[in-house]
């Protein structure tokens, strides 16, 4: 069977969104119910300012909490360039450098401008090439800002190809906003595809409008064979429950093994580590297939 | 914009699970809920034994309360010959002729073989022609079965082929319990086009494993142009409220518009039509975009 790599996002986006903040210790209880799934790529934190996101503070507690887990990849979020030095200085081995795909998220996000986010992701991909830290760099809102509107694909492809040439290891095209439809995707990512070949992308797809799995199988029919998810459809806004979360790392799993595809990834250790999330946050939604996967894996 | 038919038969396959019996007078209601949405498709109920299916008694009466809508084509599911004639006697212009993928079905349904019910529906389908009936012929379960399990393309793409030669002006291609998953819809149907063209064929899926919208894209990209879809996802068991009904009308519709396609259906309307089959049924769980369509159009 052919293999895919699911990394979760769990527990950095889909976390950072939620009421009740989870301490360092329960963050690595969770990626330890990852890992025991047979998840071998997280993202486990990200080294922003604890005042602008304060779910995301300790994140150098979780790395030092994974630190023997040696057989899984840990990436963390670094926002600006001070996060990356926070990310160095915890361990960390590979980082997310993100840049935008609009002004208005960018300021909104990281109070820079595109621009800015672009060079300060330039320079954290050319330090990370020296300090030996793997790199991969996150387009967020390729398809549609919540501020300015739909996102041209050819600004995302100009942003892709400045990325690959600096080195980074992988582009996550990244619908942060849940807003892209299928016929999008596929569009997108048989440009990217058929220009820089499929092993350095990924997808990554919330699940706002439920087109999420659809929006996998679009990526998959251009090549992509990396995505993001996250453990309970975690990262829904807090006053809108189940609306707008990641699209869920079981649902994803789930139509992935079933179109024969091997992730490695365990659907009843999933379940567990969904079940836990829930209790832990209070408040993950467990993906849209849970009713008939609890009913299937019962 | 491109033109594309979605056909609600939430008053047909939507009701006959449900809990509540709803009186002609009121699935007469929801119809012209449909059609004040925009809808033109509508199937409009069955014409089966009341004992084997009491939702679809009076199945007659709907067609009387609805015969001055002109603007509108109305479908009849007909499980076998006596029903096709109880169709005609009531003045049906539409009928939907049923055959299997699977014998576990067929005998589950409407205790025939599959070599009867394909029978039964090359009656119909001939009879049909003779009075100047229109029909279709749906291949149920052409995915995978609950009893008999996966059930082989080529079987269904026989099928396809024989109801076409016998002038079916439509073949649907139907996931009944909601298994497919999106690649096995895009190979089939890719497989049909190519034989037989686009013009004939349809799909009808169901959402119990949260693939209903991936399903629609991955037809979407064979070429397929009409779906089934059914109100507020009605369709679900009882047992398992949202779980396994058919894809929502107001789920497809929505991507189908962001994609571009013209389904001159009204996403206001719908919701309004949604909440009218939950008052109706009182269990309609309305889709699984519903909380960003709400938002979206408040």
């Amino acid at each position: 069977m052919p293999g895919i790599t699911i990394n979760d996002v769990g527990p950095r986006d889909g976390l950072q969104n939620q009421q009740k903040i989870l301490s360092p210790d329960e963050r690595v209880q969770l990626i330890r119910a990852l890992l025991a799934a047979g998840l071998r790529h997280v993202e486990a934190g990200s080294f922003v300012s604890p005042k602008a996101v304060p779910a995301m503070a300790g994140a150098d507690r979780v790395l030092a909490g994974l630190k023997n887990e040696f057989a899984a990849v840990f990436t963390v979020l670094v926002p600006n360039f001070r996060g990356y030095e926070l990310a160095r200085e915890a361990g960390a081995k590979r980082v997310n450098a993100v840049v935008y795909g609009s002004e208005g998220m960018a300021q909104a996000n990281v109070g820079m401008s595109r621009q800015q986010a672009d060079e300060a992701a330039s320079l954290i991909a050319d330090q990370a090439g020296q300090d030996g830290i793997g790199v991969m760099v996150t387009i967020a809102v390729a398809f549609e800002c919540p501020f300015d509107g739909p996102v041209s694909s050819g600004l995302v492809e100009k942003s892709a190809r400045r990325f690959l040439e600096l080195g980074a290891e992988e582009i996550s095209i990244a619908d942060t906003i849940g807003a892209a439809h299928p016929g999008q995707v596929r569009a997108l990512t048989a440009s990217l595809v058929e220009r820089h070949g499929v092993d350095r992308f990924s997808c990554h797809f919330h699940d706002t409008r439920a087109m999420g799995l659809a929006n996998v199988f679009a990526a998959l029919e251009s090549g992509i064979r990396k995505f993001d998810a996250a453990i309970g459809g975690l990262g829904g806004c807090p006053f809108a429950p189940g609306a707008s979360g990641n699209v869920a790392t079981e649902d994803v799993v789930m139509m992935l093994e079933q179109m024969g595809f091997d992730t490695g990834i365990d659907l009843r250790g999933l379940m567990r580590a969904s079940a836990l999330a829930r209790d832990l946050t209070g408040t993950a939604p467990g993906g849209r297939a849970r009713p008939w996967l609890e009913r299937h894996l019962a």
